[in-house]
C-alpha cells in the first residue's frame, strides 16, 4: 500500500492510497480520512461509495464529510467506483465500464476479468483497511446515486459486516431502470434472475434491514425517473422497515445536495457505531 | 447577467453568473451563495478571493463555506481570478496571465487591455452584486494565497468599503517574493514604487487596518518561503495592529486547510457584519 497524498484536515489526516488488487487485477486507489481520535486508538469506519463517473476523489474534496467525521471520531473510506488502467475494458458511455462498476462481480466478457467491485468492497478493501489503518470492527456504509445502490445492496446482503446504513439519492430499483438494466445485462448477462441480488428494493423485500435506515433524496433531482425513490419508499412502508426517506425540497443530484446533508448522515452513523 | 447554474445548498442557493465586463473587456464569471435568510431580506456579503490557477469554482465546491454562511446569514461571492477568453493575453506559466490576475490594474502591454482585476473587484463587480442580489451594504473580505493578498490589499486601500477582513495563507509581501516580483513587474513595470500599493505588509505599515484582522497559515504549507507570513506578523506586532496570525500545526496550502478553518472565518466576519 503506497501513500499517494496526505493532507491535514480538521485536526486529522486525509490520505490517498494505492495498492495492487488481486480481486480487480489492477492497481486500485482509495482515500481514507482519519479523524484526530484515531491517533489515540482505533475508531469506527464509515464507508462512502461514490456514483457514476466518480473516483475516490469527488466526495473526498466536495462531500464535506471530514468536519463531521472529526467531530464524531469516525474514519471515512472513499473507494474508487471501478477498476482502472490501460488494460481494463472500458466503454465510451459514461455509465458503463470505468467509473461505473455498479458494485457487482461481472460474469460476462469483457468485464469479468477486472470488474469485481462487489468482492473488492466487501472483502479485499475491507481487509486492507482493517489490517493497515487504526480502525475497529464497527462499520457503517453510505453512498450517493450508484454508490447509494452499492451501499444498500452490500449492507442488506452482508448484515453481519455492517452496523449502520444510509444513502443519498440511491438508485433504488435498478432492475426496473435504465440506470441498472443496461449495466446488469452487460456485467451479468440477460438472465434477470441474477440481477435481483443487486436491487435494493428487491433485497429489502427479501431480507429487510436489521436496524433503521436513512435515505435522503432531493425533490429537484434531475434523475428522479432513474433513481425511483418511490420504489424503495413503497417497500419500506410495506415491510414496516424502521427508518426514513426524506424528500428534501428543491435539492438536485449534485454534491451541493450531498454536502448539505453530510452532517446528518455522519451523526446518524456515529450514533449507531459508537 | 446570465445564470449559468443554480443548486440548492444548505437551504439556500448556490448560483453561478456570467456577465459582460466593461472593466476587463471580456465576459466574466462569478459564483454567489445566497443563504436562506436572503429570501426574507438583504444580507451582508463576504467576498472570497481565490488563489493562483483558480476560477470561481474551486472554493465554491471545495471551500466548505456554504454551511457556515447559511448558519450566519451571509452571502458569499466567489469571483474569478483573471479575465478569460481567446482574446485575452496569457502566458504558459501557471502564475502569470489567465488564472493569475493578482488583483491589480495592469499598466503594461500586453496585459493592460484586460487585466484590471483590482477595479473589477472594487467597483464593477461590487456594483453588479449590490444592484442584482439581495445584499445590503455590509462587506467582509477574505481570500486564499494570491486571494489573501488581494483581500488584504483591497481592504486596506478601501477601508470605507469593507467592514471585516481575514485571510488564509496570504502572499503577504509580494515585493520581496517570487510570488509577486514576477507578476508586479509584468503587470506594472519595473518601477518598484508602483508595487507598494499591492503589498499587504507595506500597506499595513502605511495605513493599518481599522478593525481587527484574522490570518490563518498552515505550518506545513509547501509555499511558506513565497508567502512570508513572518513579514505580516512582524508588521502587525510593530504596528500594534489588533488581530491574530494563527500558525496552524501541520496544515498545507490546499483546500483541506481552507475548509478546516472556513467555519472560524465565517464566524469572524458574521460577528463583525451582523
Amino acid at each position: 500500500m503506497e501513500v499517494i497524498s496526505e493532507n491535514r484536515s480538521f485536526g486529522g489526516r486525509q490520505l490517498v492510497y494505492s495498492h495492487p488488487s488481486n480481486t480487480c487485477g489492477c492497481e486500485m486507489t482509495f482515500a481514507a480520512y482519519l479523524p484526530p481520535q484515531a491517533a489515540d486508538g482505533p475508531v469506527p469506519v464509515l464507508w462512502y461509495l461514490s456514483g457514476l463517473t466518480c473516483t475516490h476523489e469527488n466526495a473526498m474534496t466536495k462531500g464535506g464529510f471530514q468536519e463531521h467525521a472529526a467531530k464524531h471520531g469516525l474514519a471515512v473510506i472513499f473507494p474508487d467506483t471501478s477498476p482502472r488502467g490501460d488494460g481494463v475494458s472500458d466503454d465510451e458511455a459514461y455509465d458503463l465500464g470505468q467509473g461505473a462498476g455498479f458494485y457487482v462481480n461481472a460474469t460476462r466478457n469483457p468485464w469479468r476479468t477486472h470488474y469485481r467491485m462487489y468482492d473488492y468492497i466487501v472483502s479485499e478493501l475491507r481487509s486492507i483497511v482493517m489490517d493497515n489503518l487504526p480502525v475497529r470492527d464497527r462499520h457503517g456504509i453510505t453512498g450517493h446515486s450508484m454508490g447509494g445502490h452499492g451501499a444498500i445492496t452490500i449492507a442488506l446482503r452482508n448484515a453481519g459486516l455492517f452496523d449502520s446504513l444510509s444513502a443519498f439519492a440511491p438508485i433504488t430499483n435498478p432492475t426496473q431502470s435504465d440506470w441498472g438494466r443496461k449495466q446488469l445485462s452487460a456485467y451479468l448477462g440477460d438472465d434477470e434472475s441474477s440481477w435481483a441480488e443487486h436491487d435494493a428494493t428487491l433485497l429489502l423485500q427479501e431480507y429487510g434491514w436489521k436496524s433503521d435506515l436513512l435515505v435522503d433524496q432531493g425533490s429537484g433531482d434531475q434523475f428522479l425517473d432513474l433513481l425511483k425513490p418511490e420504489a424503495l419508499a413503497d417497500m419500506m412502508a410495506r415491510r414496516r422497515q424502521p427508518g426514513q426517506v426524506r424528500m428534501q425540497d428543491g435539492y438536485d443530484h449534485s454534491y451541493f445536495f450531498v454536502n448539505s446533508f453530510a452532517r446528518d448522515h455522519v451523526q446518524w452513523h456515529a450514533a449507531r457505531l459508537n
